[in-house]
């Protein structure tokens, strides 16, 4: 009998098959990255999510290995909360492994995980399977893809990727590997759709060394670049064009710092000895010597740019002359966080720049005439949009289907569906678990829906406790009613509502309508609707009867 | 003695001079717009935000009048929250004055206020000042800008507008009149600066036409079109394309509903009876001879195309072979349900084209080319950017400047910043109050910053009530601890952590070291501890100690 193979996107929240994805033949799987997503905007109080593995949990011998595709947080940022349960060896190229010990090393994960360094082009047997890096260009060095050989065919995981012909450190883009795949025939093409909604192709980081250039060319005084941490290409053309015009780079905030840091050592960055300075020695030069490069591109609170933009930085003092650089795009859900922070920069005299007025970022994914490309070299017989959220993976499918996919043979499919291949073909098999873990805290997974409901109606009208003591005998009133109120109404000015409040509930006792145990809904009732009636708000309501 | 002209824009959050600016001279003001602002996400629970009016209310004879450019509710919006206060006649021209009517029935302000209608061109006398208002091309019909005289000279306020010149009811802007104005001399120019981040020229509405054209062209099945229940000019365009394609057309949603009857029966929208049918007939056509038009380009969560989306609309179910338009573009903060409800219609099989797919939409504001063209054609000595966040501002300011207007006569101000114009010219004279008023519920302006605090508070980590009772002679422990709890922790699941936190109030009170009147700060500190080194979350934690 043979086995059947299978395919199961596990991870993401609102995007499939982001975070976590599996390949699956008879009694093993390995998966290829493991990475957190941020909370979206109705997830109160929660820190990230990570993928759902009660799947694996519930097979525990069957996942051999982590493949990871790059070092971004969210194919990465997870490792830390899952290989605790699942200590599985890991395999990343070497950029990315350094990213990865860093993040092992803070949990205290180091000794016990095994991580194998991989290069493009070199291949690795697990199992049933045999798996090669290929080469991709993302937005941070040393990404890759991943050929994946089974009993059942050769699958195809793109990672995330952008066909670059002028990419920032000058690797390009291994076009003759994947129709080299193509020619030996893929079963499947699994494929980054992060962009397709954009027709065309991404522009080259090519523009934004141009624009660089033309920013440094006029401006007069000091330069501040902000931009993700792991965007190491990006820091690399900052440097580049510093060097050209002889301006020294400080580098702010400790993220930034440990990469830069890590990505020297390995050989990612390029940049000579000299031309960094320290912080505290930016007052030695004149504002037309320095670049600052920084995180706070998406308004974080606790950012450099943010501190700086609200005039909290300890050592860095915006100023008029000051040239500020937004070298990201706001991920859907910062942007009032963005825009206000700009908002800000502005203010303090700053001149900003970011994408709506010059090309100071480009995307590092493959928008749709890319994505084509890719399925043109890769000619699989089945067709698996990734890596989007649902109406970009119908429009990657469409472009398939475009490019002559038979639509029966492209699966748009959510997260923890399991796409089956065996003899006869392609299926849609049982869906395993994946709605979203939720890391609050030490808390792993253990808020849910009732904790998030709770959360979002104390933010809506806040609560009201009420506490009355009674005599366990008499069942008569000893002491309060006393209130408690937070998030409803301001105290101090609703003394005659909270009055109000406490007169209900005494006339309740004393009407002898109120039986002990019908006590709290019955001033639960009485209240919602005094307080209704009075502001139009519904604060949550809890009476606590002591009986003394 | 000659009086000073002051200009104050007063109302919007995070936008400058949006929904109310004042024209004073003398002892008489005049008011241009009284709109609401949507809150912010971090608004926690709030509905909407209104100018702040303190200053009339300081002054309460100052205010004589309220012009309104346009009809949509960030001009509108706050009249039935402000009249009541400050019960003064509005100018309006007719359809807007049409949405005003419906806001203050429901408000019952409609007897209590005089409405008077204006059209472009007549001449309004208000003590110092006389008030023209001219049209403009904006996403509503009947906009108009105002060119207020004043003793110390012309000020123009363009309202919100775009210079279109196949605008979907064929009637163009004014070039003329502003030119004449431009000619006669102006002082100061108030201009809408909501696209200054955008270069060229705002696409014509009739890009929308052609697009609705070429879908209800190719589609075979039912056809919804989604926009703003206020955007009359986009049902129009709708209309007209589905009675080239001989569809009927279904109003579904109250507001949309009643704004489609009002705007017929003042003559703004032209349909021939014979194409409307209602909900309830749409089983009796088929999928190809329908249009539905309804609200929901926010993702708002009670609108139709929502319910739809969610397969909650009672007579509206989604399928395979629909088209959904959304004929609108995301306002910053909404974007994560914006593209829910669209990953959702997808995956109710519905094709949908939204922006980022075809030209469903074009802005309703001028781009940076007529900005400089208004400009041009008013040339003032003074230039105040108003409508637009502080870097829209400041970008519009730049414009001015290219255009010749030297920067000291550029004023980029903030909400609450009068300028005042003297013999001698123009100058910053004193802020006067201008934080937004939050309305929640029925209060107005009750939520600050403290219950907005504790909001967020309780949104991220819950809270903890812990209540006591203790014998008033001994101190000893008569009652309790007794422990609710919401927002913090899955309460099912964490007794244990109940359990220790109920033994530490409980040690504490053995320990002896605990007075009563320092038992709350005490319990407090030792709760948070414990809670924060279980969970690395922080409840906002309540002791209560009832001495019975």
């Amino acid at each position: 009998m043979t086995e059947s193979l299978r395919i199961v996107p596990l991870g993401g929240v609102g995007e499939v098959g982001k975070n976590m994805t599996l390949i699956e033949y008879g009694d093993d799987a390995i998966a290829i990255d493991c990475g957190l997503m941020f909370p979206e905007n109705d997830m109160l109080g929660i820190d990230l999510v990570i993928p759902n593995i009660t799947y694996l949990l519930d097979n525990p011998e069957l996942l051999r290995a982590i493949f990871l595709t790059h070092g971004h947080e969210d194919h990465i940022g997870a490792l830390p909360y899952i290989l605790p349960e699942i200590p599985v060896p890991l395999y990343a190229t070497r950029l990315t492994q350094g990213l990865i010990e860093v993040k092992l090393k803070e949990a205290k994960l180091h000794s016990k995980i095994e991580i194998n360094t991989v290069n493009a082009g070199s291949v690795i047997e697990i199992g049933p399977f045999k798996i090669e890096p290929f080469h991709v260009c993302h937005s941070i060095p040393d990404a890759v893809g991943y050929a994946v050989w089974t009993p059942r065919g050769l699958i195809i995981h793109t990672g995330e990727y952008k066909f670059d012909q002028s990419p920032a450190n000058g690797q390009l883009p291994d076009l003759d590997r994947l129709r080299a795949y193509g020619d030996e025939g893929v079963l499947a093409l699994l494929s980054d759709s992060t962009n397709a909604e954009r027709p065309g192709h991404t522009p080259s980081e090519q523009i934004v060394s141009e624009t660089f250039e033309e920013i440094f060319e006029q401006a007069k005084g000091r330069i501040i670049v902000a931009t993700f941490a792991s965007n190491i290409s990006r820091v690399q053309q900052v440097i580049n064009t510093a060097l050209k015009h002889e301006r020294r780079v400080a580098v702010v905030g400790r993220s930034m710092v440990e990469n830069v840091k890590m990505a020297r050592e390995l050989g990612y960055l390029t940049a000579p000895e000299g031309i960094f300075l320290q912080t505290h020695e930016l007052d030695r030069f004149p504002p037309s010597k320095i670049v600052i490069v920084c995180t706070g591109t998406q308004g974080e609170p606790t950012s450099a740019l943010v501190r700086m933009a609200n005039q909290e930085h300890h050592q860095v003092s915006l100023r008029r002359g000051d040239t500020v650089i937004l070298s990201a795009t706001a991920i859907p859900g910062n942007e009032e966080l963005v825009h206000r922070t700009i908002n800000n920069l502005f203010r303090l005299g700053a001149d900003v720049i970011y994408q709506s007025l010059m090309p100071v970022h480009v995307s590092g994914h493959a928008a749709q005439d890319e994505q084509k490309l890719m399925v043109e070299l890769v000619r699989p017989e089945y067709f698996i949009p990734i890596q989007g959220e649902y109406r970009m993976l119908v429009l990657h499918g469409r472009l398939g289907q475009e490019m002559g996919i038979p639509p029966a043979n492209i699966f748009v499919v959510e997260n923890g569906q399991v796409i089956e291949f065996d003899e006869k073909g392609a299926f849609l098999a049982e869906r395993v678990p994946s709605g979203p873990i939720m890391v609050d805290g030490l808390g792993i997974g253990d808020v849910g829906s009732v904790v998030l409901r709770d959360r979002h109606l104390l933010s809506r009208d806040g609560f009201v406790v009420v506490v009355i003591a009674l005599d366990q005998k008499t069942g008569e009133l000893i002491e309060g009613p006393d209130i408690i109120s937070r998030g409803f109404v301001f105290v101090r000015d609703s003394e005659d509502l909270m009055e109000a409040a406490k007169e209900r509930v005494i006339e309740l006792l004393e009407s002898g309508k109120m039986h002990r145990d019908t006590a709290p809904t019955v001033i639960s009732d009485q209240l919602s609707q005094l307080f209704y009636q009075r502001t139009h708000r519904n604060p949550m309501i809890f009476p606590m009867v002591l009986e003394v």
